[in-house]
């Protein structure tokens, strides 16, 4: 059993993966594992024997549940960091705090095609993976055992991928990560103080200003952060004022499809399709304190140059005016 | 000039590092920058021209000063992340702070010989490398526009280190890092609690327990942390309490060089030397609120496949056990 573990002087909680006793060789340096070809790649239609039972699927009237056919695939990831079945059993140990590691980690395969990035998706499939995304959410936050979901995306073995084929991850948490946390306080006291939403004055600021704006579109802008921590780092925000990414409705998807689409393209092509990072950042399941957050989304290249300092320094240092990188990320010829 | 931004919604301060304009293409995926070799080495007796000239060293009687001779030697960083020269200029831009780019950015050169790494040096020589940063921060803290001092070290091209010779870095900064900040706000809440030290009561407990000790000597103790956010990860920590490394003492560094070596040698041992951070937790600088802090010494080996995850997922997932990492270090054959 996995388990949850709190850190007594800054209060992280940290999963320690217990199930798989691995061996310090196991954990050297070398290039990042091979990726599975298309052959025998556990996304591919064609191969969901390969993969746990799929928890939702979209696909045409008369295609079987886990048999090809499907556009858009969530199945429980294989390897789970966390588990569904059991009880927390939260308990105290002088000092430190643990609990089970409960919780969900489910997989959004985002193409039937194995060579397909997110990318090169048509904006209704990346709609079609956006609104998977939003209906586990929604099936998931019903477990009260849950108090936070994170959705990811690791893309290229660079930036954590093991698996080619392009998908997402969802993980449900019995606790709160501490830099939802820190943004929650950040908010509920901007709202505190102005009665304002502290996103909503950012976004109004940021299209005053204008150079950090990559793209405006209808209902979302996509900017470079004032004090971004990684060169090119990018984050997309709704216009109107929403906590959770969950409540989004149709039509907004719609413009976040494309909105993502043409975010990606134009990081693509100023940055040679570079491995990257993706995080919704949502509020906290259940919490009745959350009105003031605003949800967003980040997408973080992972750039060769700019690894290892942020580890050995404690703060992060970004060669890379963020004004710069949304100059070229604006001016991209896409 | 460099420049300090502070992201509003945490608060969290960044160095955007402006000085020379970096065209995308430099900061494309590919392998690290190749670590110059010992003949064109900067940091090498004899190449003290190549270096700005010398803040500290300690050489013989009759060795001049940027001439070799020296043991340890204590330059400014040729490429400085902050500068020392000019004033703070603190300014608000609506939502956002930011502030010149001030502060001092040193390499400490750990030993004359090219090839030796910091787990090789004799153990007085470590302990002179540790005396040299101590008399390094005492003379910087007089300086009353610094706020933290942040100590670091990159040990392999996997942890960001550019140059192959030895050395930490010092980097004096005008603001105090949000993971410092968290740590000390820990510390205060669990003091005015308690009326006693976070990291004290820490360090009792790890004792009574046992199976996370490392080792454990007369004036330090090593330990894999609880909720240790990577494997085999391990903190440093005096037994006696004292906030600031820069008071350590003669006799207590002779213990520090020590268990330093020894924890160095044991990771070496267990991962096959690997790429590593090892980084210098101490209070803010002329902060009267931080009596209840408790400096201590983290070392983080860099391995390949737990990388990637964080970014991702927006919190630690370790796969190994602390207690097992605890474990393989202690038992290891040195």
């Amino acid at each position: 059993m996995p388990e949850l573990r709190r850190d007594p002087i800054v209060g992280r909680w940290v999963i320690i993966s217990s199930e798989r006793k691995i061996r310090p060789h196991e954990l050297l340096q070398g290039q990042p594992p091979a990726m599975a070809s298309s052959s025998v790649c556990p996304f591919c239609p064609g191969q969901e024997r390969l993969t746990p039972r799929e928890i939702l699927a979209y696909r045409p009237p008369g295609s079987h549940a886990n048999g090809p056919g499907w556009h858009v695939r969530v199945i429980p990831n294989k390897f789970p960091v966390l588990q569904v079945e059991g009880a927390l059993d939260r308990e105290g140990l002088g000092l430190f705090d643990r609990m089970n590691g409960i919780g969900a980690h489910e997989i959004i395969i985002e193409t039937p095609e194995h060579k397909h990035a997110l990318a090169d998706l048509a904006p209704q499939q990346v709609e079609s993976v956006l609104r998977a995304i939003r209906d586990r959410i929604n099936d998931l936050k019903r477990d009260s055992r849950f108090r936070y979901i994170t959705v990811f995306k690791n893309h290229g073995a660079a930036a954590g991928a093991t698996l080619e084929h392009s998908h997402s991850q969802l993980i449900a948490l019995p606790v709160v990560p501490t830099t939802a946390m820190l943004e929650l306080v950040g908010c509920r006291e901007h709202y505190r103080l102005k009665e304002r939403c502290l996103f909503c004055d950012l976004i109004r600021q940021e299209q005053r200003d204008g150079h950090r704006i990559v793209i405006d579109s209808a209902d979302f802008v996509c900017v470079t952060p004032f004090a971004a921590r990684y060169p090119f780092e990018m984050w997309i925000l709704p216009k109107q004022h929403a906590k959770s990414y969950e409540d989004v409705n149709d039509a907004s998807l719609e413009w976040l499809a494309r909105i993502l689409s043409d975010a990606l393209h134009r990081m693509d092509r100023v940055l040679a399709s570079p491995a990257y990072n993706m995080v919704i950042r949502s509020a906290p399941l259940n919490e009745r304190r959350a009105q003031s957050y605003h949800w967003h989304l980040e997408i973080i290249p992972k750039l060769a140059q700019t690894a290892g300092f942020e580890e050995g320094a404690g703060f992060h240092i970004n060669p890379v005016v963020p004004e710069e990188s949304a100059k070229f990320l604006r001016e991209a010829d896409v």
